[in-house]
């Protein structure tokens, strides 16, 4: 039965990780950063020397691309990310890219032909840390958003995403997405405890949260910090803080099924001798059900009014875009499971809490999501960390289920 | 009596207020922007069209010097800053430099000579709006700190002061300090509502409040908002939200004698879906007396130490440089009373609550402050004002004070 090359795959990720390593063991490697261009290079490194054909699209996105024997039908898609979290770990995304790319490597060495081709992604921007929101490369492949706005955004200091994607040359000429996928798996760490909690190897993922946020910004008066009484100011941070203490006890009364947090705060003129007389703060709810979601923003939306009142500021509440809950395709779900028990493997079915490029794909082709477990359900953090067996399993799964959608012509040796 | 022309001191305050203009009347022209560097190169226009000699020293203060009969003397330094708050108003700082000039200009028309030369200068970077702390030029005349420092002090996209200096073209070569002055006074908006209050022209500052300040460092753990439990994260957001609220309630307890705010916060990742792993604030407390300085700061470290506890975080406290109360010259706060006497004008004596170079200037030489009312106490902001007549008060109370320092040789037309 075919099998991946787990020591090949352990030692690409860490490979991977030593480009924008941290002194925690993380990475730092934020979407379009020099990090980003040397990990991106890397890839495409890696992918030539496996035979692989290398495009780039206009929002960066990197495709990889194993022949099909009938190379005029739809490709089957998988990967994920390399971009991290400011900083992450080393696996959340680049698992998805380079176990894609073992079991490339692992077909070539069996010397199986597909009938369909298979594309090795690597999207832009997953993460957003540096240019947000996030899953930006796959929501425009899947027609969820324009190439202008994506390459007008800008990071903190302004700089455009545009003008990043030429400076590391990954300003493609290949139009973005309008073109037919037969389907699309992703591996990836769960990010969560369940599936270390439960002892279980692998998860096929079934459904996704219900997700929303919002930005509260409050207005107030500039005013000289060592002359505007007490009882005159106009504090916007004050307004920001409250609502920041307040979200987090309203978070604490949703477990388990819900969590919110504030998490973002921006403030002007934020200098040490004037009052604050503008603050922004974001927030990001996830909940299993949407009703319980929009209660969580309704009642945020309140605090706020009332915060406001109280220290006599203005205010304005906005709503992010919604994610309501959907499911992956269910034989998708099957072959999960299947490619698993085939393998010797545990499994388990299990929603998933996060974004992933999964969700944009889902609107594209039949797509599926395959976790491992990570420990300590520790992510978007140098902390971050899997089992090299629970990789290895992961990829094995990937390489069964690429070979199930993309029809393997030949058989396998050892079969 | 020698009088200042105030209708052209008023159009200069226009003029200059003009440079980098906020839509609600402000002025954004933070320290080495480009609106610095257009004002200053205002200033140097106006002070050569008025015979005086230009120099720039290391740090960028500007000297426009009005010769003395005996200019070996040390001679009488007056001035103030054309930096603003980002952003800040028309007359904080401005009117120290603008109403020197109008003096050194009445002086020209009146064929007056004096013994000692008369310098009008700009400091550098009062404000500490984009490079922190403030009073910058004036603090390194004083001796306070040393240039390094300060041309490689950074503003929050990176960029040193150094760079800026060149960039701007004021750069100067000429020593910063390291020479005698006789005296220095400075005419200022009191950004207080003292003076307003009371219904009275002109204010002579006796002496300066206790000021103490600090920053509190907040360490949680990075981590997946969608995936940590509530009862798991540690927001290092949270604990800075939470001290915020608690620096306010404390602040409102302390007036009249006293006030403290957070006014600055900076948090890291500062992104949606991450739970921040480090969270900075920054505040500032004025006190009347030594003591109750002390007690504020000793009271805010107890709470961010509990706080911290509470929310599972690390927390360091650390204490900015304090200033101390200090007595300006008495004889110069008594020729402040007896300038606006001979002129006409009602005064009274005060403290200050701010910050300001002649705080600096008071190391170097017999230093007085001189202070004009204010609308409503408001300063710092786009809504700061003052009358005319005041300014032209100001102007006029410092014209016989710089007299009086300079010491007049001939007799002016109509004494």
């Amino acid at each position: 039965m075919l099998r991946v090359d787990g020591e090949r795959l352990w030692s690409d990720l860490m490979t991977m990780g030593a480009i924008g390593a941290t002194s925690r063991g993380g990475s730092y490697r934020t979407a379009l950063s020099d990090a980003d261009r040397d990990a991106r290079n890397l890839f495409v490194h890696w992918a030539k020397e496996a035979g692989l054909t290398v495009t780039v699209d206009r929002i960066g996105n990197i495709f990889a691309r194993r022949r099909g024997a009938d190379d005029s039908l739809p490709p089957v898609m998988t990967g994920s990310h390399l971009d991290t979290q400011a900083p992450g770990g080393k696996f959340d995304g680049v698992l998805g890219v380079l176990a894609a790319l073992e079991v490339v490597r692992t077909l070539n060495r069996a010397g199986v032909q597909t009938k369909r081709a298979i594309e090795v992604v690597n999207w832009t921007n997953e993460e957003g840390a540096r240019f947000p929101p996030g899953v930006m490369g796959s929501n425009l492949f899947a027609g969820q958003t324009t190439l202008d706005v994506l390459l007008n955004t800008r990071d903190r200091s302004g700089t455009p995403m545009g003008d990043e994607l030429v400076r590391i040359g990954y300003a493609g000429r290949i139009e973005v997405g309008r073109r037919p996928v037969h389907s699309y798996v992703e591996l990836h760490i769960e990010q969560g405890p369940v599936l270390e909690a439960a002892g279980v190897q692998i998860g096929a993922v079934t459904h996704t949260s219900n997700q929303g946020g919002g930005m509260i910004e409050f207005i107030g008066e500039n005013g000289h910090l060592q002359t505007t009484a007490m009882s005159q100011r106009r504090n916007a941070l004050v307004g920001a803080a409250r609502v920041i203490a307040a979200i987090e006890e309203l978070g604490m009364a949703q477990e388990p099924d819900g969590m919110v947090s504030a998490t973002v705060i921006d403030v002007w003129p934020n200098n040490r001798v004037n009052i604050p007389h503008k603050a922004q703060v974001g927030f990001l709810v996830v909940h299993a059900d949407a009703a319980g979601r929009d209660r969580i923003l309704n009642a945020i939306e309140q605090l706020s009014a009332s915060i406001a009142q109280e220290c006599k500021l203005g205010v304005s509440f906005s709503r992010s875009p919604q994610r309501h809950r959907f499911e992956f395709a269910p034989e998708l779900v099957e072959m999960t499971e299947r490619a698993a028990g085939r393998l010797g493997y545990s499994s388990m079915r299990l929603p998933t809490w996060t974004a992933h490029d999964a969700l944009n794909m889902h609107r594209v082709c039949p797509t599926a999501l395959v976790f491992i477990p990570c420990c300590g359900g520790i992510s978007h953090s140098e902390l971050e960390w899997c089992e090299p067996e629970h990789a290895t399993a992961g990829a094995n799964v990937l390489a069964h289920m690429l070979l199930g959608q993309a029809q393997q012509l030949d058989a396998i040796a050892d079969e």
